[in-house]
């Protein structure tokens, strides 16, 4: 508890890290950047350092990666979707695949925030891009791939038809995960997001709008090995 | 123009039917019956019988039907969609092939007014149903019959995923409608709708929802004769 | 494809059952009742019967039922929820458990389906119910069973807060079902859809609102046996 | 499938271009850049020129623009709506004629996409700007032209009326865009997109907020030669 | 201020009667009955004729207007609105005039209630229906009758295109109302609203959704004689 | 924990009821009867009897009360709110003032449900009805008394504009309740609930919309003796 | 019409200008800035000047501004609201008294676009700021000033409370302008904007969020001479 | 009330500042800075230095904040919530205390707004930060602290549920904060702000998004001394 007029910069005043959250959940924390200033996030890299512990930083814009590659010069940096990985090596691969598919390159972004955090929590995961529903034989040419994961992560903006469309095909469930991406009345990813939530094929779970990185912790968790 | 305290329930004092649409705009009158008393609705029937004008009765309830039977006695009833149709029989059809492609049995009501009303205005006109995207295969079989359809008008609730789908295999323009049929984030038709306005194919233009009527109206001035 | 005047009313004229989705997926189709007719929902019910496959009923109101239990009369009928189960019997559970956690009382008809639908797809199911988050206590006391699921569906209407605090509390994935129960700024389930999609707590993946046959077949696949 | 942590950026990784789109639909691709690295977008058009497959650019901004006159010097550009043609010349135009109508001066770069749209597409097409329904004398004094259309597409933002009464005057099908122009209650095209869904005169379909392209696609459609 | 444990059903306990807003405001006091028992509206009315107090009861259902005809036998009644009218007989008119116009015949109960409020608060009022934007010439044939107006309330529902066309063709201010009629994305007369929020043509001013009473009150001022 | 098939009806099986909750937060259990069943809330009602622990039961239908007044006979009951006490007689009254002040006779029930709620957790409280804004004399009129109240509840339905006013004049807190009373663009009490949570006054908390128990049981919280 | 390829900017070919709406509506010509260029803009600024038509400019940027000064140089400029006005002097004053009421401080820009449209129109106008609802005082303070106006025009952002205020006070109808002013639930106008549809008080009519220009100009009409 | 084309600057023309409201509410005046020019704030503040009278600014820009020093160099600044008080030291303290609560670090502008502003009002005010309901552990070890306090103020963004669940476990009232931090679904702030409407836990009354001020003033009004 902190009570001056000036706020207090220290670590206690303002983070209370969950450092056996791994022993807790079987997962290692994620800091979430946007909000904290480049200074917090600083703080937090330097003492999860101290602890070796691994972790991830999402959403990460440029002060806040300068002052986390400051602590830790080699951690793993994907600017594109603002991600941070540290040790930068991810884990052996355990459990079973995760396979992360999305409808067009614009989703790239969150679909490889998806992929990295399967990896950095220790499962095999692969990527397939551009298979939108406008060209369905670009997609059921990857049948067979399709079939041979654990999980699949869907990412899609606009109509948001891809993940209904997968869960029809497979016996594998399917985390849907709605992109920004799109025309005016995609409203942000709210027509997506509504998409995948009344899917007529069973089989679908939804996360929030552009979340790559909670698709990817469920598809590591659906994975993992009993 | 009336006045009175009381209301004129003269047809005049109410209602200024468009007998000429059929001539400037080449289709006849409808008559969109919610809202309307089933006395009002019975004299507009009156006066169109005295006309001899080809009409639909839209959204009729029972009341209403009742009120229209009673001037057209002959007149094709189909309940599930409140649709009435006079004179019965449609006319010997012209133009271009309109095919009304429906996802589920709970949009039929819908797919059906949407037929109806393209043969009621003169156009070939056929009906596939139970083809939605949680089984591809049902709408894969089908692909040679889609492409003979000079327009598709595809309807579907829940996801709406299917017209997207529909317009990535034709050549064809689709006119989508999606349906009240769903659960809750749904929300009475928004859901499909909104992912029809977003579909990643172009060649998806959207009518209201459950708007079976307009939808086979936009289609048969499509697929016009020249 | 059927082009008369007056509907068809043959099976094959508004359904193309999915009989061999079994085979393709891995899991027996169902049927949505609701916005079907009460024939038609008898039609498809005789026809199941006749292929000996295994079939859920969803959202049965009092005239499907009948119709059901006219071809099937040993089907198993949970009328709360609008469930009928054919073979009445659900199979000898296989993969791992599936817990069922329901935030209040009112939450009981969607769990119970979630939880049947889960049973029915060969799943070991249990239910934990009246444990919201006002309470903490009745929650934290059941840690221990909390701990010993493969995947746990969480039920919650009002602020939908539960999955979120159980996410945090185990490793197991959370299926979170919104429920339309509440006063009126829970707009019939959106207020408890959107606190669970902004969960802070990583690995919380979401169904429809009131979705509890959704959840139930999710689960069954998550916790597949490999 | 990629599988790298750094992501591998040749075109096969992250695009599957649909080449054969133009045979199995008619209609050759569009490459939506909005969402897309410049670098992604450069190496779509040398593919695209290397096949010397007919393609439009949409949303294109600065750096998309330059990355495509880098691969296709002589790509027809229009700055204000972000769109490319390669190559530049239209094909001879067949089929009926596609007219675009503006309500004001503020919707010209929608109109003119769906205005270029449709002749890269082979329509003859014509603008007609600033007939907004505040002054109808402007709209009627066009009757005549308006008459001679296969199809009308339909432009406009604030209140989106003119569809609406475009299509009462004519016997044309009538593609309606709402446009993100207006005050607060406008909601970036949420006003207009309303009224042209709720359109009293049938013969109105709708696609996306300013969605110029999927407009004048449908339109070249419906206006495709027998 | 009233304290017990049984509610107190005197008058005074839950109405404070704004008998000199006439006085205060230049215009009597109006009787809002949803939401009240047919005990307090009967308790009012008995209240307002021992002021003789000129009155209208508003949203009547058929119990409150069972108890007002009880207190006022010779109140006029319009059902159709839930309207009642005490004194029966308007005030002699004075004032510029008010006209009101409607786009549909299911408009009628809201246009009637603003024409009634209209004329019990002394002015002269006229009605005009069924010239909705599907078919202007209806609505050009009337721009003399319109152009005698001081004041014109425009009642639609569905795309409530209607307003801003008048206000175009006009001198006199528009008071606009929108109406619950339409096909679902009307969404209970969000559409409409919209639409006349967002008008082209300067010189609309909007009411709440069905709200003919505040239309008729706010145009019997605008039209108050100096 | 239940497993069957069939649900098990005893008490616990579907409730865990929070005895200890007067003891840990110091107030007493309330029960929400909306979505559970008639037999489950008679179940608890005799569950509670057994402890001698206070309790309201709140939304009780018809059903609901026939089934709570089985086992408690002298519980107090008032329809209007669908509220019953037990022990019906509240306890003494200790700490401040709890005033609570609706804007508008339709809005009693909501009002009485805080009344009550505030005097069965053991506040002295009083009710003043009928003051909305329209007439804002009728609130001056009464500033002396509200000077008196160490809380306000303010229930208010269509614009919702009374808490903000009264808390420019008091120095108490307001405890705001919108309404679901009005017109079509008050949204079932959306309207009122927006204008309350941007009050431009400072001391206004806004509860959910006809949430009449939280802001009794919130105010006696505030209103609490030291 | 336009044809080529390269859009023609001569002002035919974007503008209709509405040169004769003085004539046929009394009131001049508005040229909404946002979302022409300032070429167009400067091109309409140099046509209106040779037809000395009376015209104001709305929602100009720095560029447009600068076209329209570069044509008009003595145009009359207000920046905080984007206004301009030729000639740069309002008419003599005809007509009744409009009065501009706003709540806030922050309400000035939009208040004073109403203040300024309406001199430019031909009425007597005026301004009183600063007189929102949390301070009672302060408006009832100006009774007697509000007591003179034929019509009033009142702006407010955030509760959007004063319109309805006002109206329970005076005679006068009142135009109510909301304004995005506000914190995140105002959703940029959304809250005072349906505040003001929902007012208790009969007499407020509303218009579109931060529209001064249309208040201003319904101002002018409603206080027009005979 | 000031009448010229050009506006008047002086401080009377654009507020009217209400001196006397800490002798009516016993709580001084604060400024909203947003929406208002420099200039105008500044000389707000130098009146306010005139009158010796205790004030906040908030949302107060880089701009605001120079003017304001300007006349009151000693003013308190705090940047990241853009709060200024004057004087710069609070008085002392009385009354109850005020706990502010915040789940995450992001939340801390808002959260320390609050805590501020409750000390500036006169009450003792701490602040518990990152205790977040994903790990429940942070928060029931401070169970002790949080219940010696006489109000509790809980802010939480994304999921929002943190009041609910705080309120759970203590007896004094609690005012949830929502904030716009969080994911796409969050709609900057509408998820949490429902959330918090609908939370089961009675005692939770809620401000507006981002809204620490409010929710300062509120607990200060709370908390007041007898």
């Amino acid at each position: 508890m902190t009570a001056p007029w000036e706020p207090d910069e220290a670590l206690a005043a303002f983070a209370d890290l969950d450092l056996d959250r791994a022993a807790r959940r079987g997962y290692p924390e994620a800091v979430y950047c946007r909000g904290k200033t480049a200074e917090q996030v600083g703080l937090i890299a330097g003492a999860l350092r101290g602890h070796g512990a691994r972790t991830l930083f999402t959403r990460a814009g440029p002060e806040h990666t300068a002052a986390i590659l400051g602590e830790l010069p080699d951690a793993f940096h994907y600017a594109a979707s603002g991600l941070l990985a540290w040790p930068p090596d991810p884990p052996d691969p355990v459990g079973g695949r995760v396979l992360v598919v999305a409808a067009g390159t614009a989703d790239q972004p969150v679909a490889r925030e998806a992929l990295l955090t399967a990896r950095h929590l220790g499962r095999p995961a692969d990527l397939i891009m551009d298979v939108g529903v406008a060209g369905l034989h670009r997609l059921l040419r990857r049948l067979d791939v399709l079939r041979t994961a654990r999980v699949i992560v869907v990412v899609a903006g606009m109509d948001g038809a891809l993940p209904g469309v997968v869960a029809g095909l497979v016996a594998a469930p399917v985390v849907a995960v709605p992109t920004s991406t799109g025309y005016g009345a995609a409203f942000e990813g709210l027509a997506p997001l509504l998409t995948m939530l009344n899917s007529c094929a069973p089989g679908v779970a939804v996360v929030n709008i552009d979340n790559g990185y909670g698709a990817g912790h469920l598809a590591a968790q659906i994975a993992a090995p009993p």
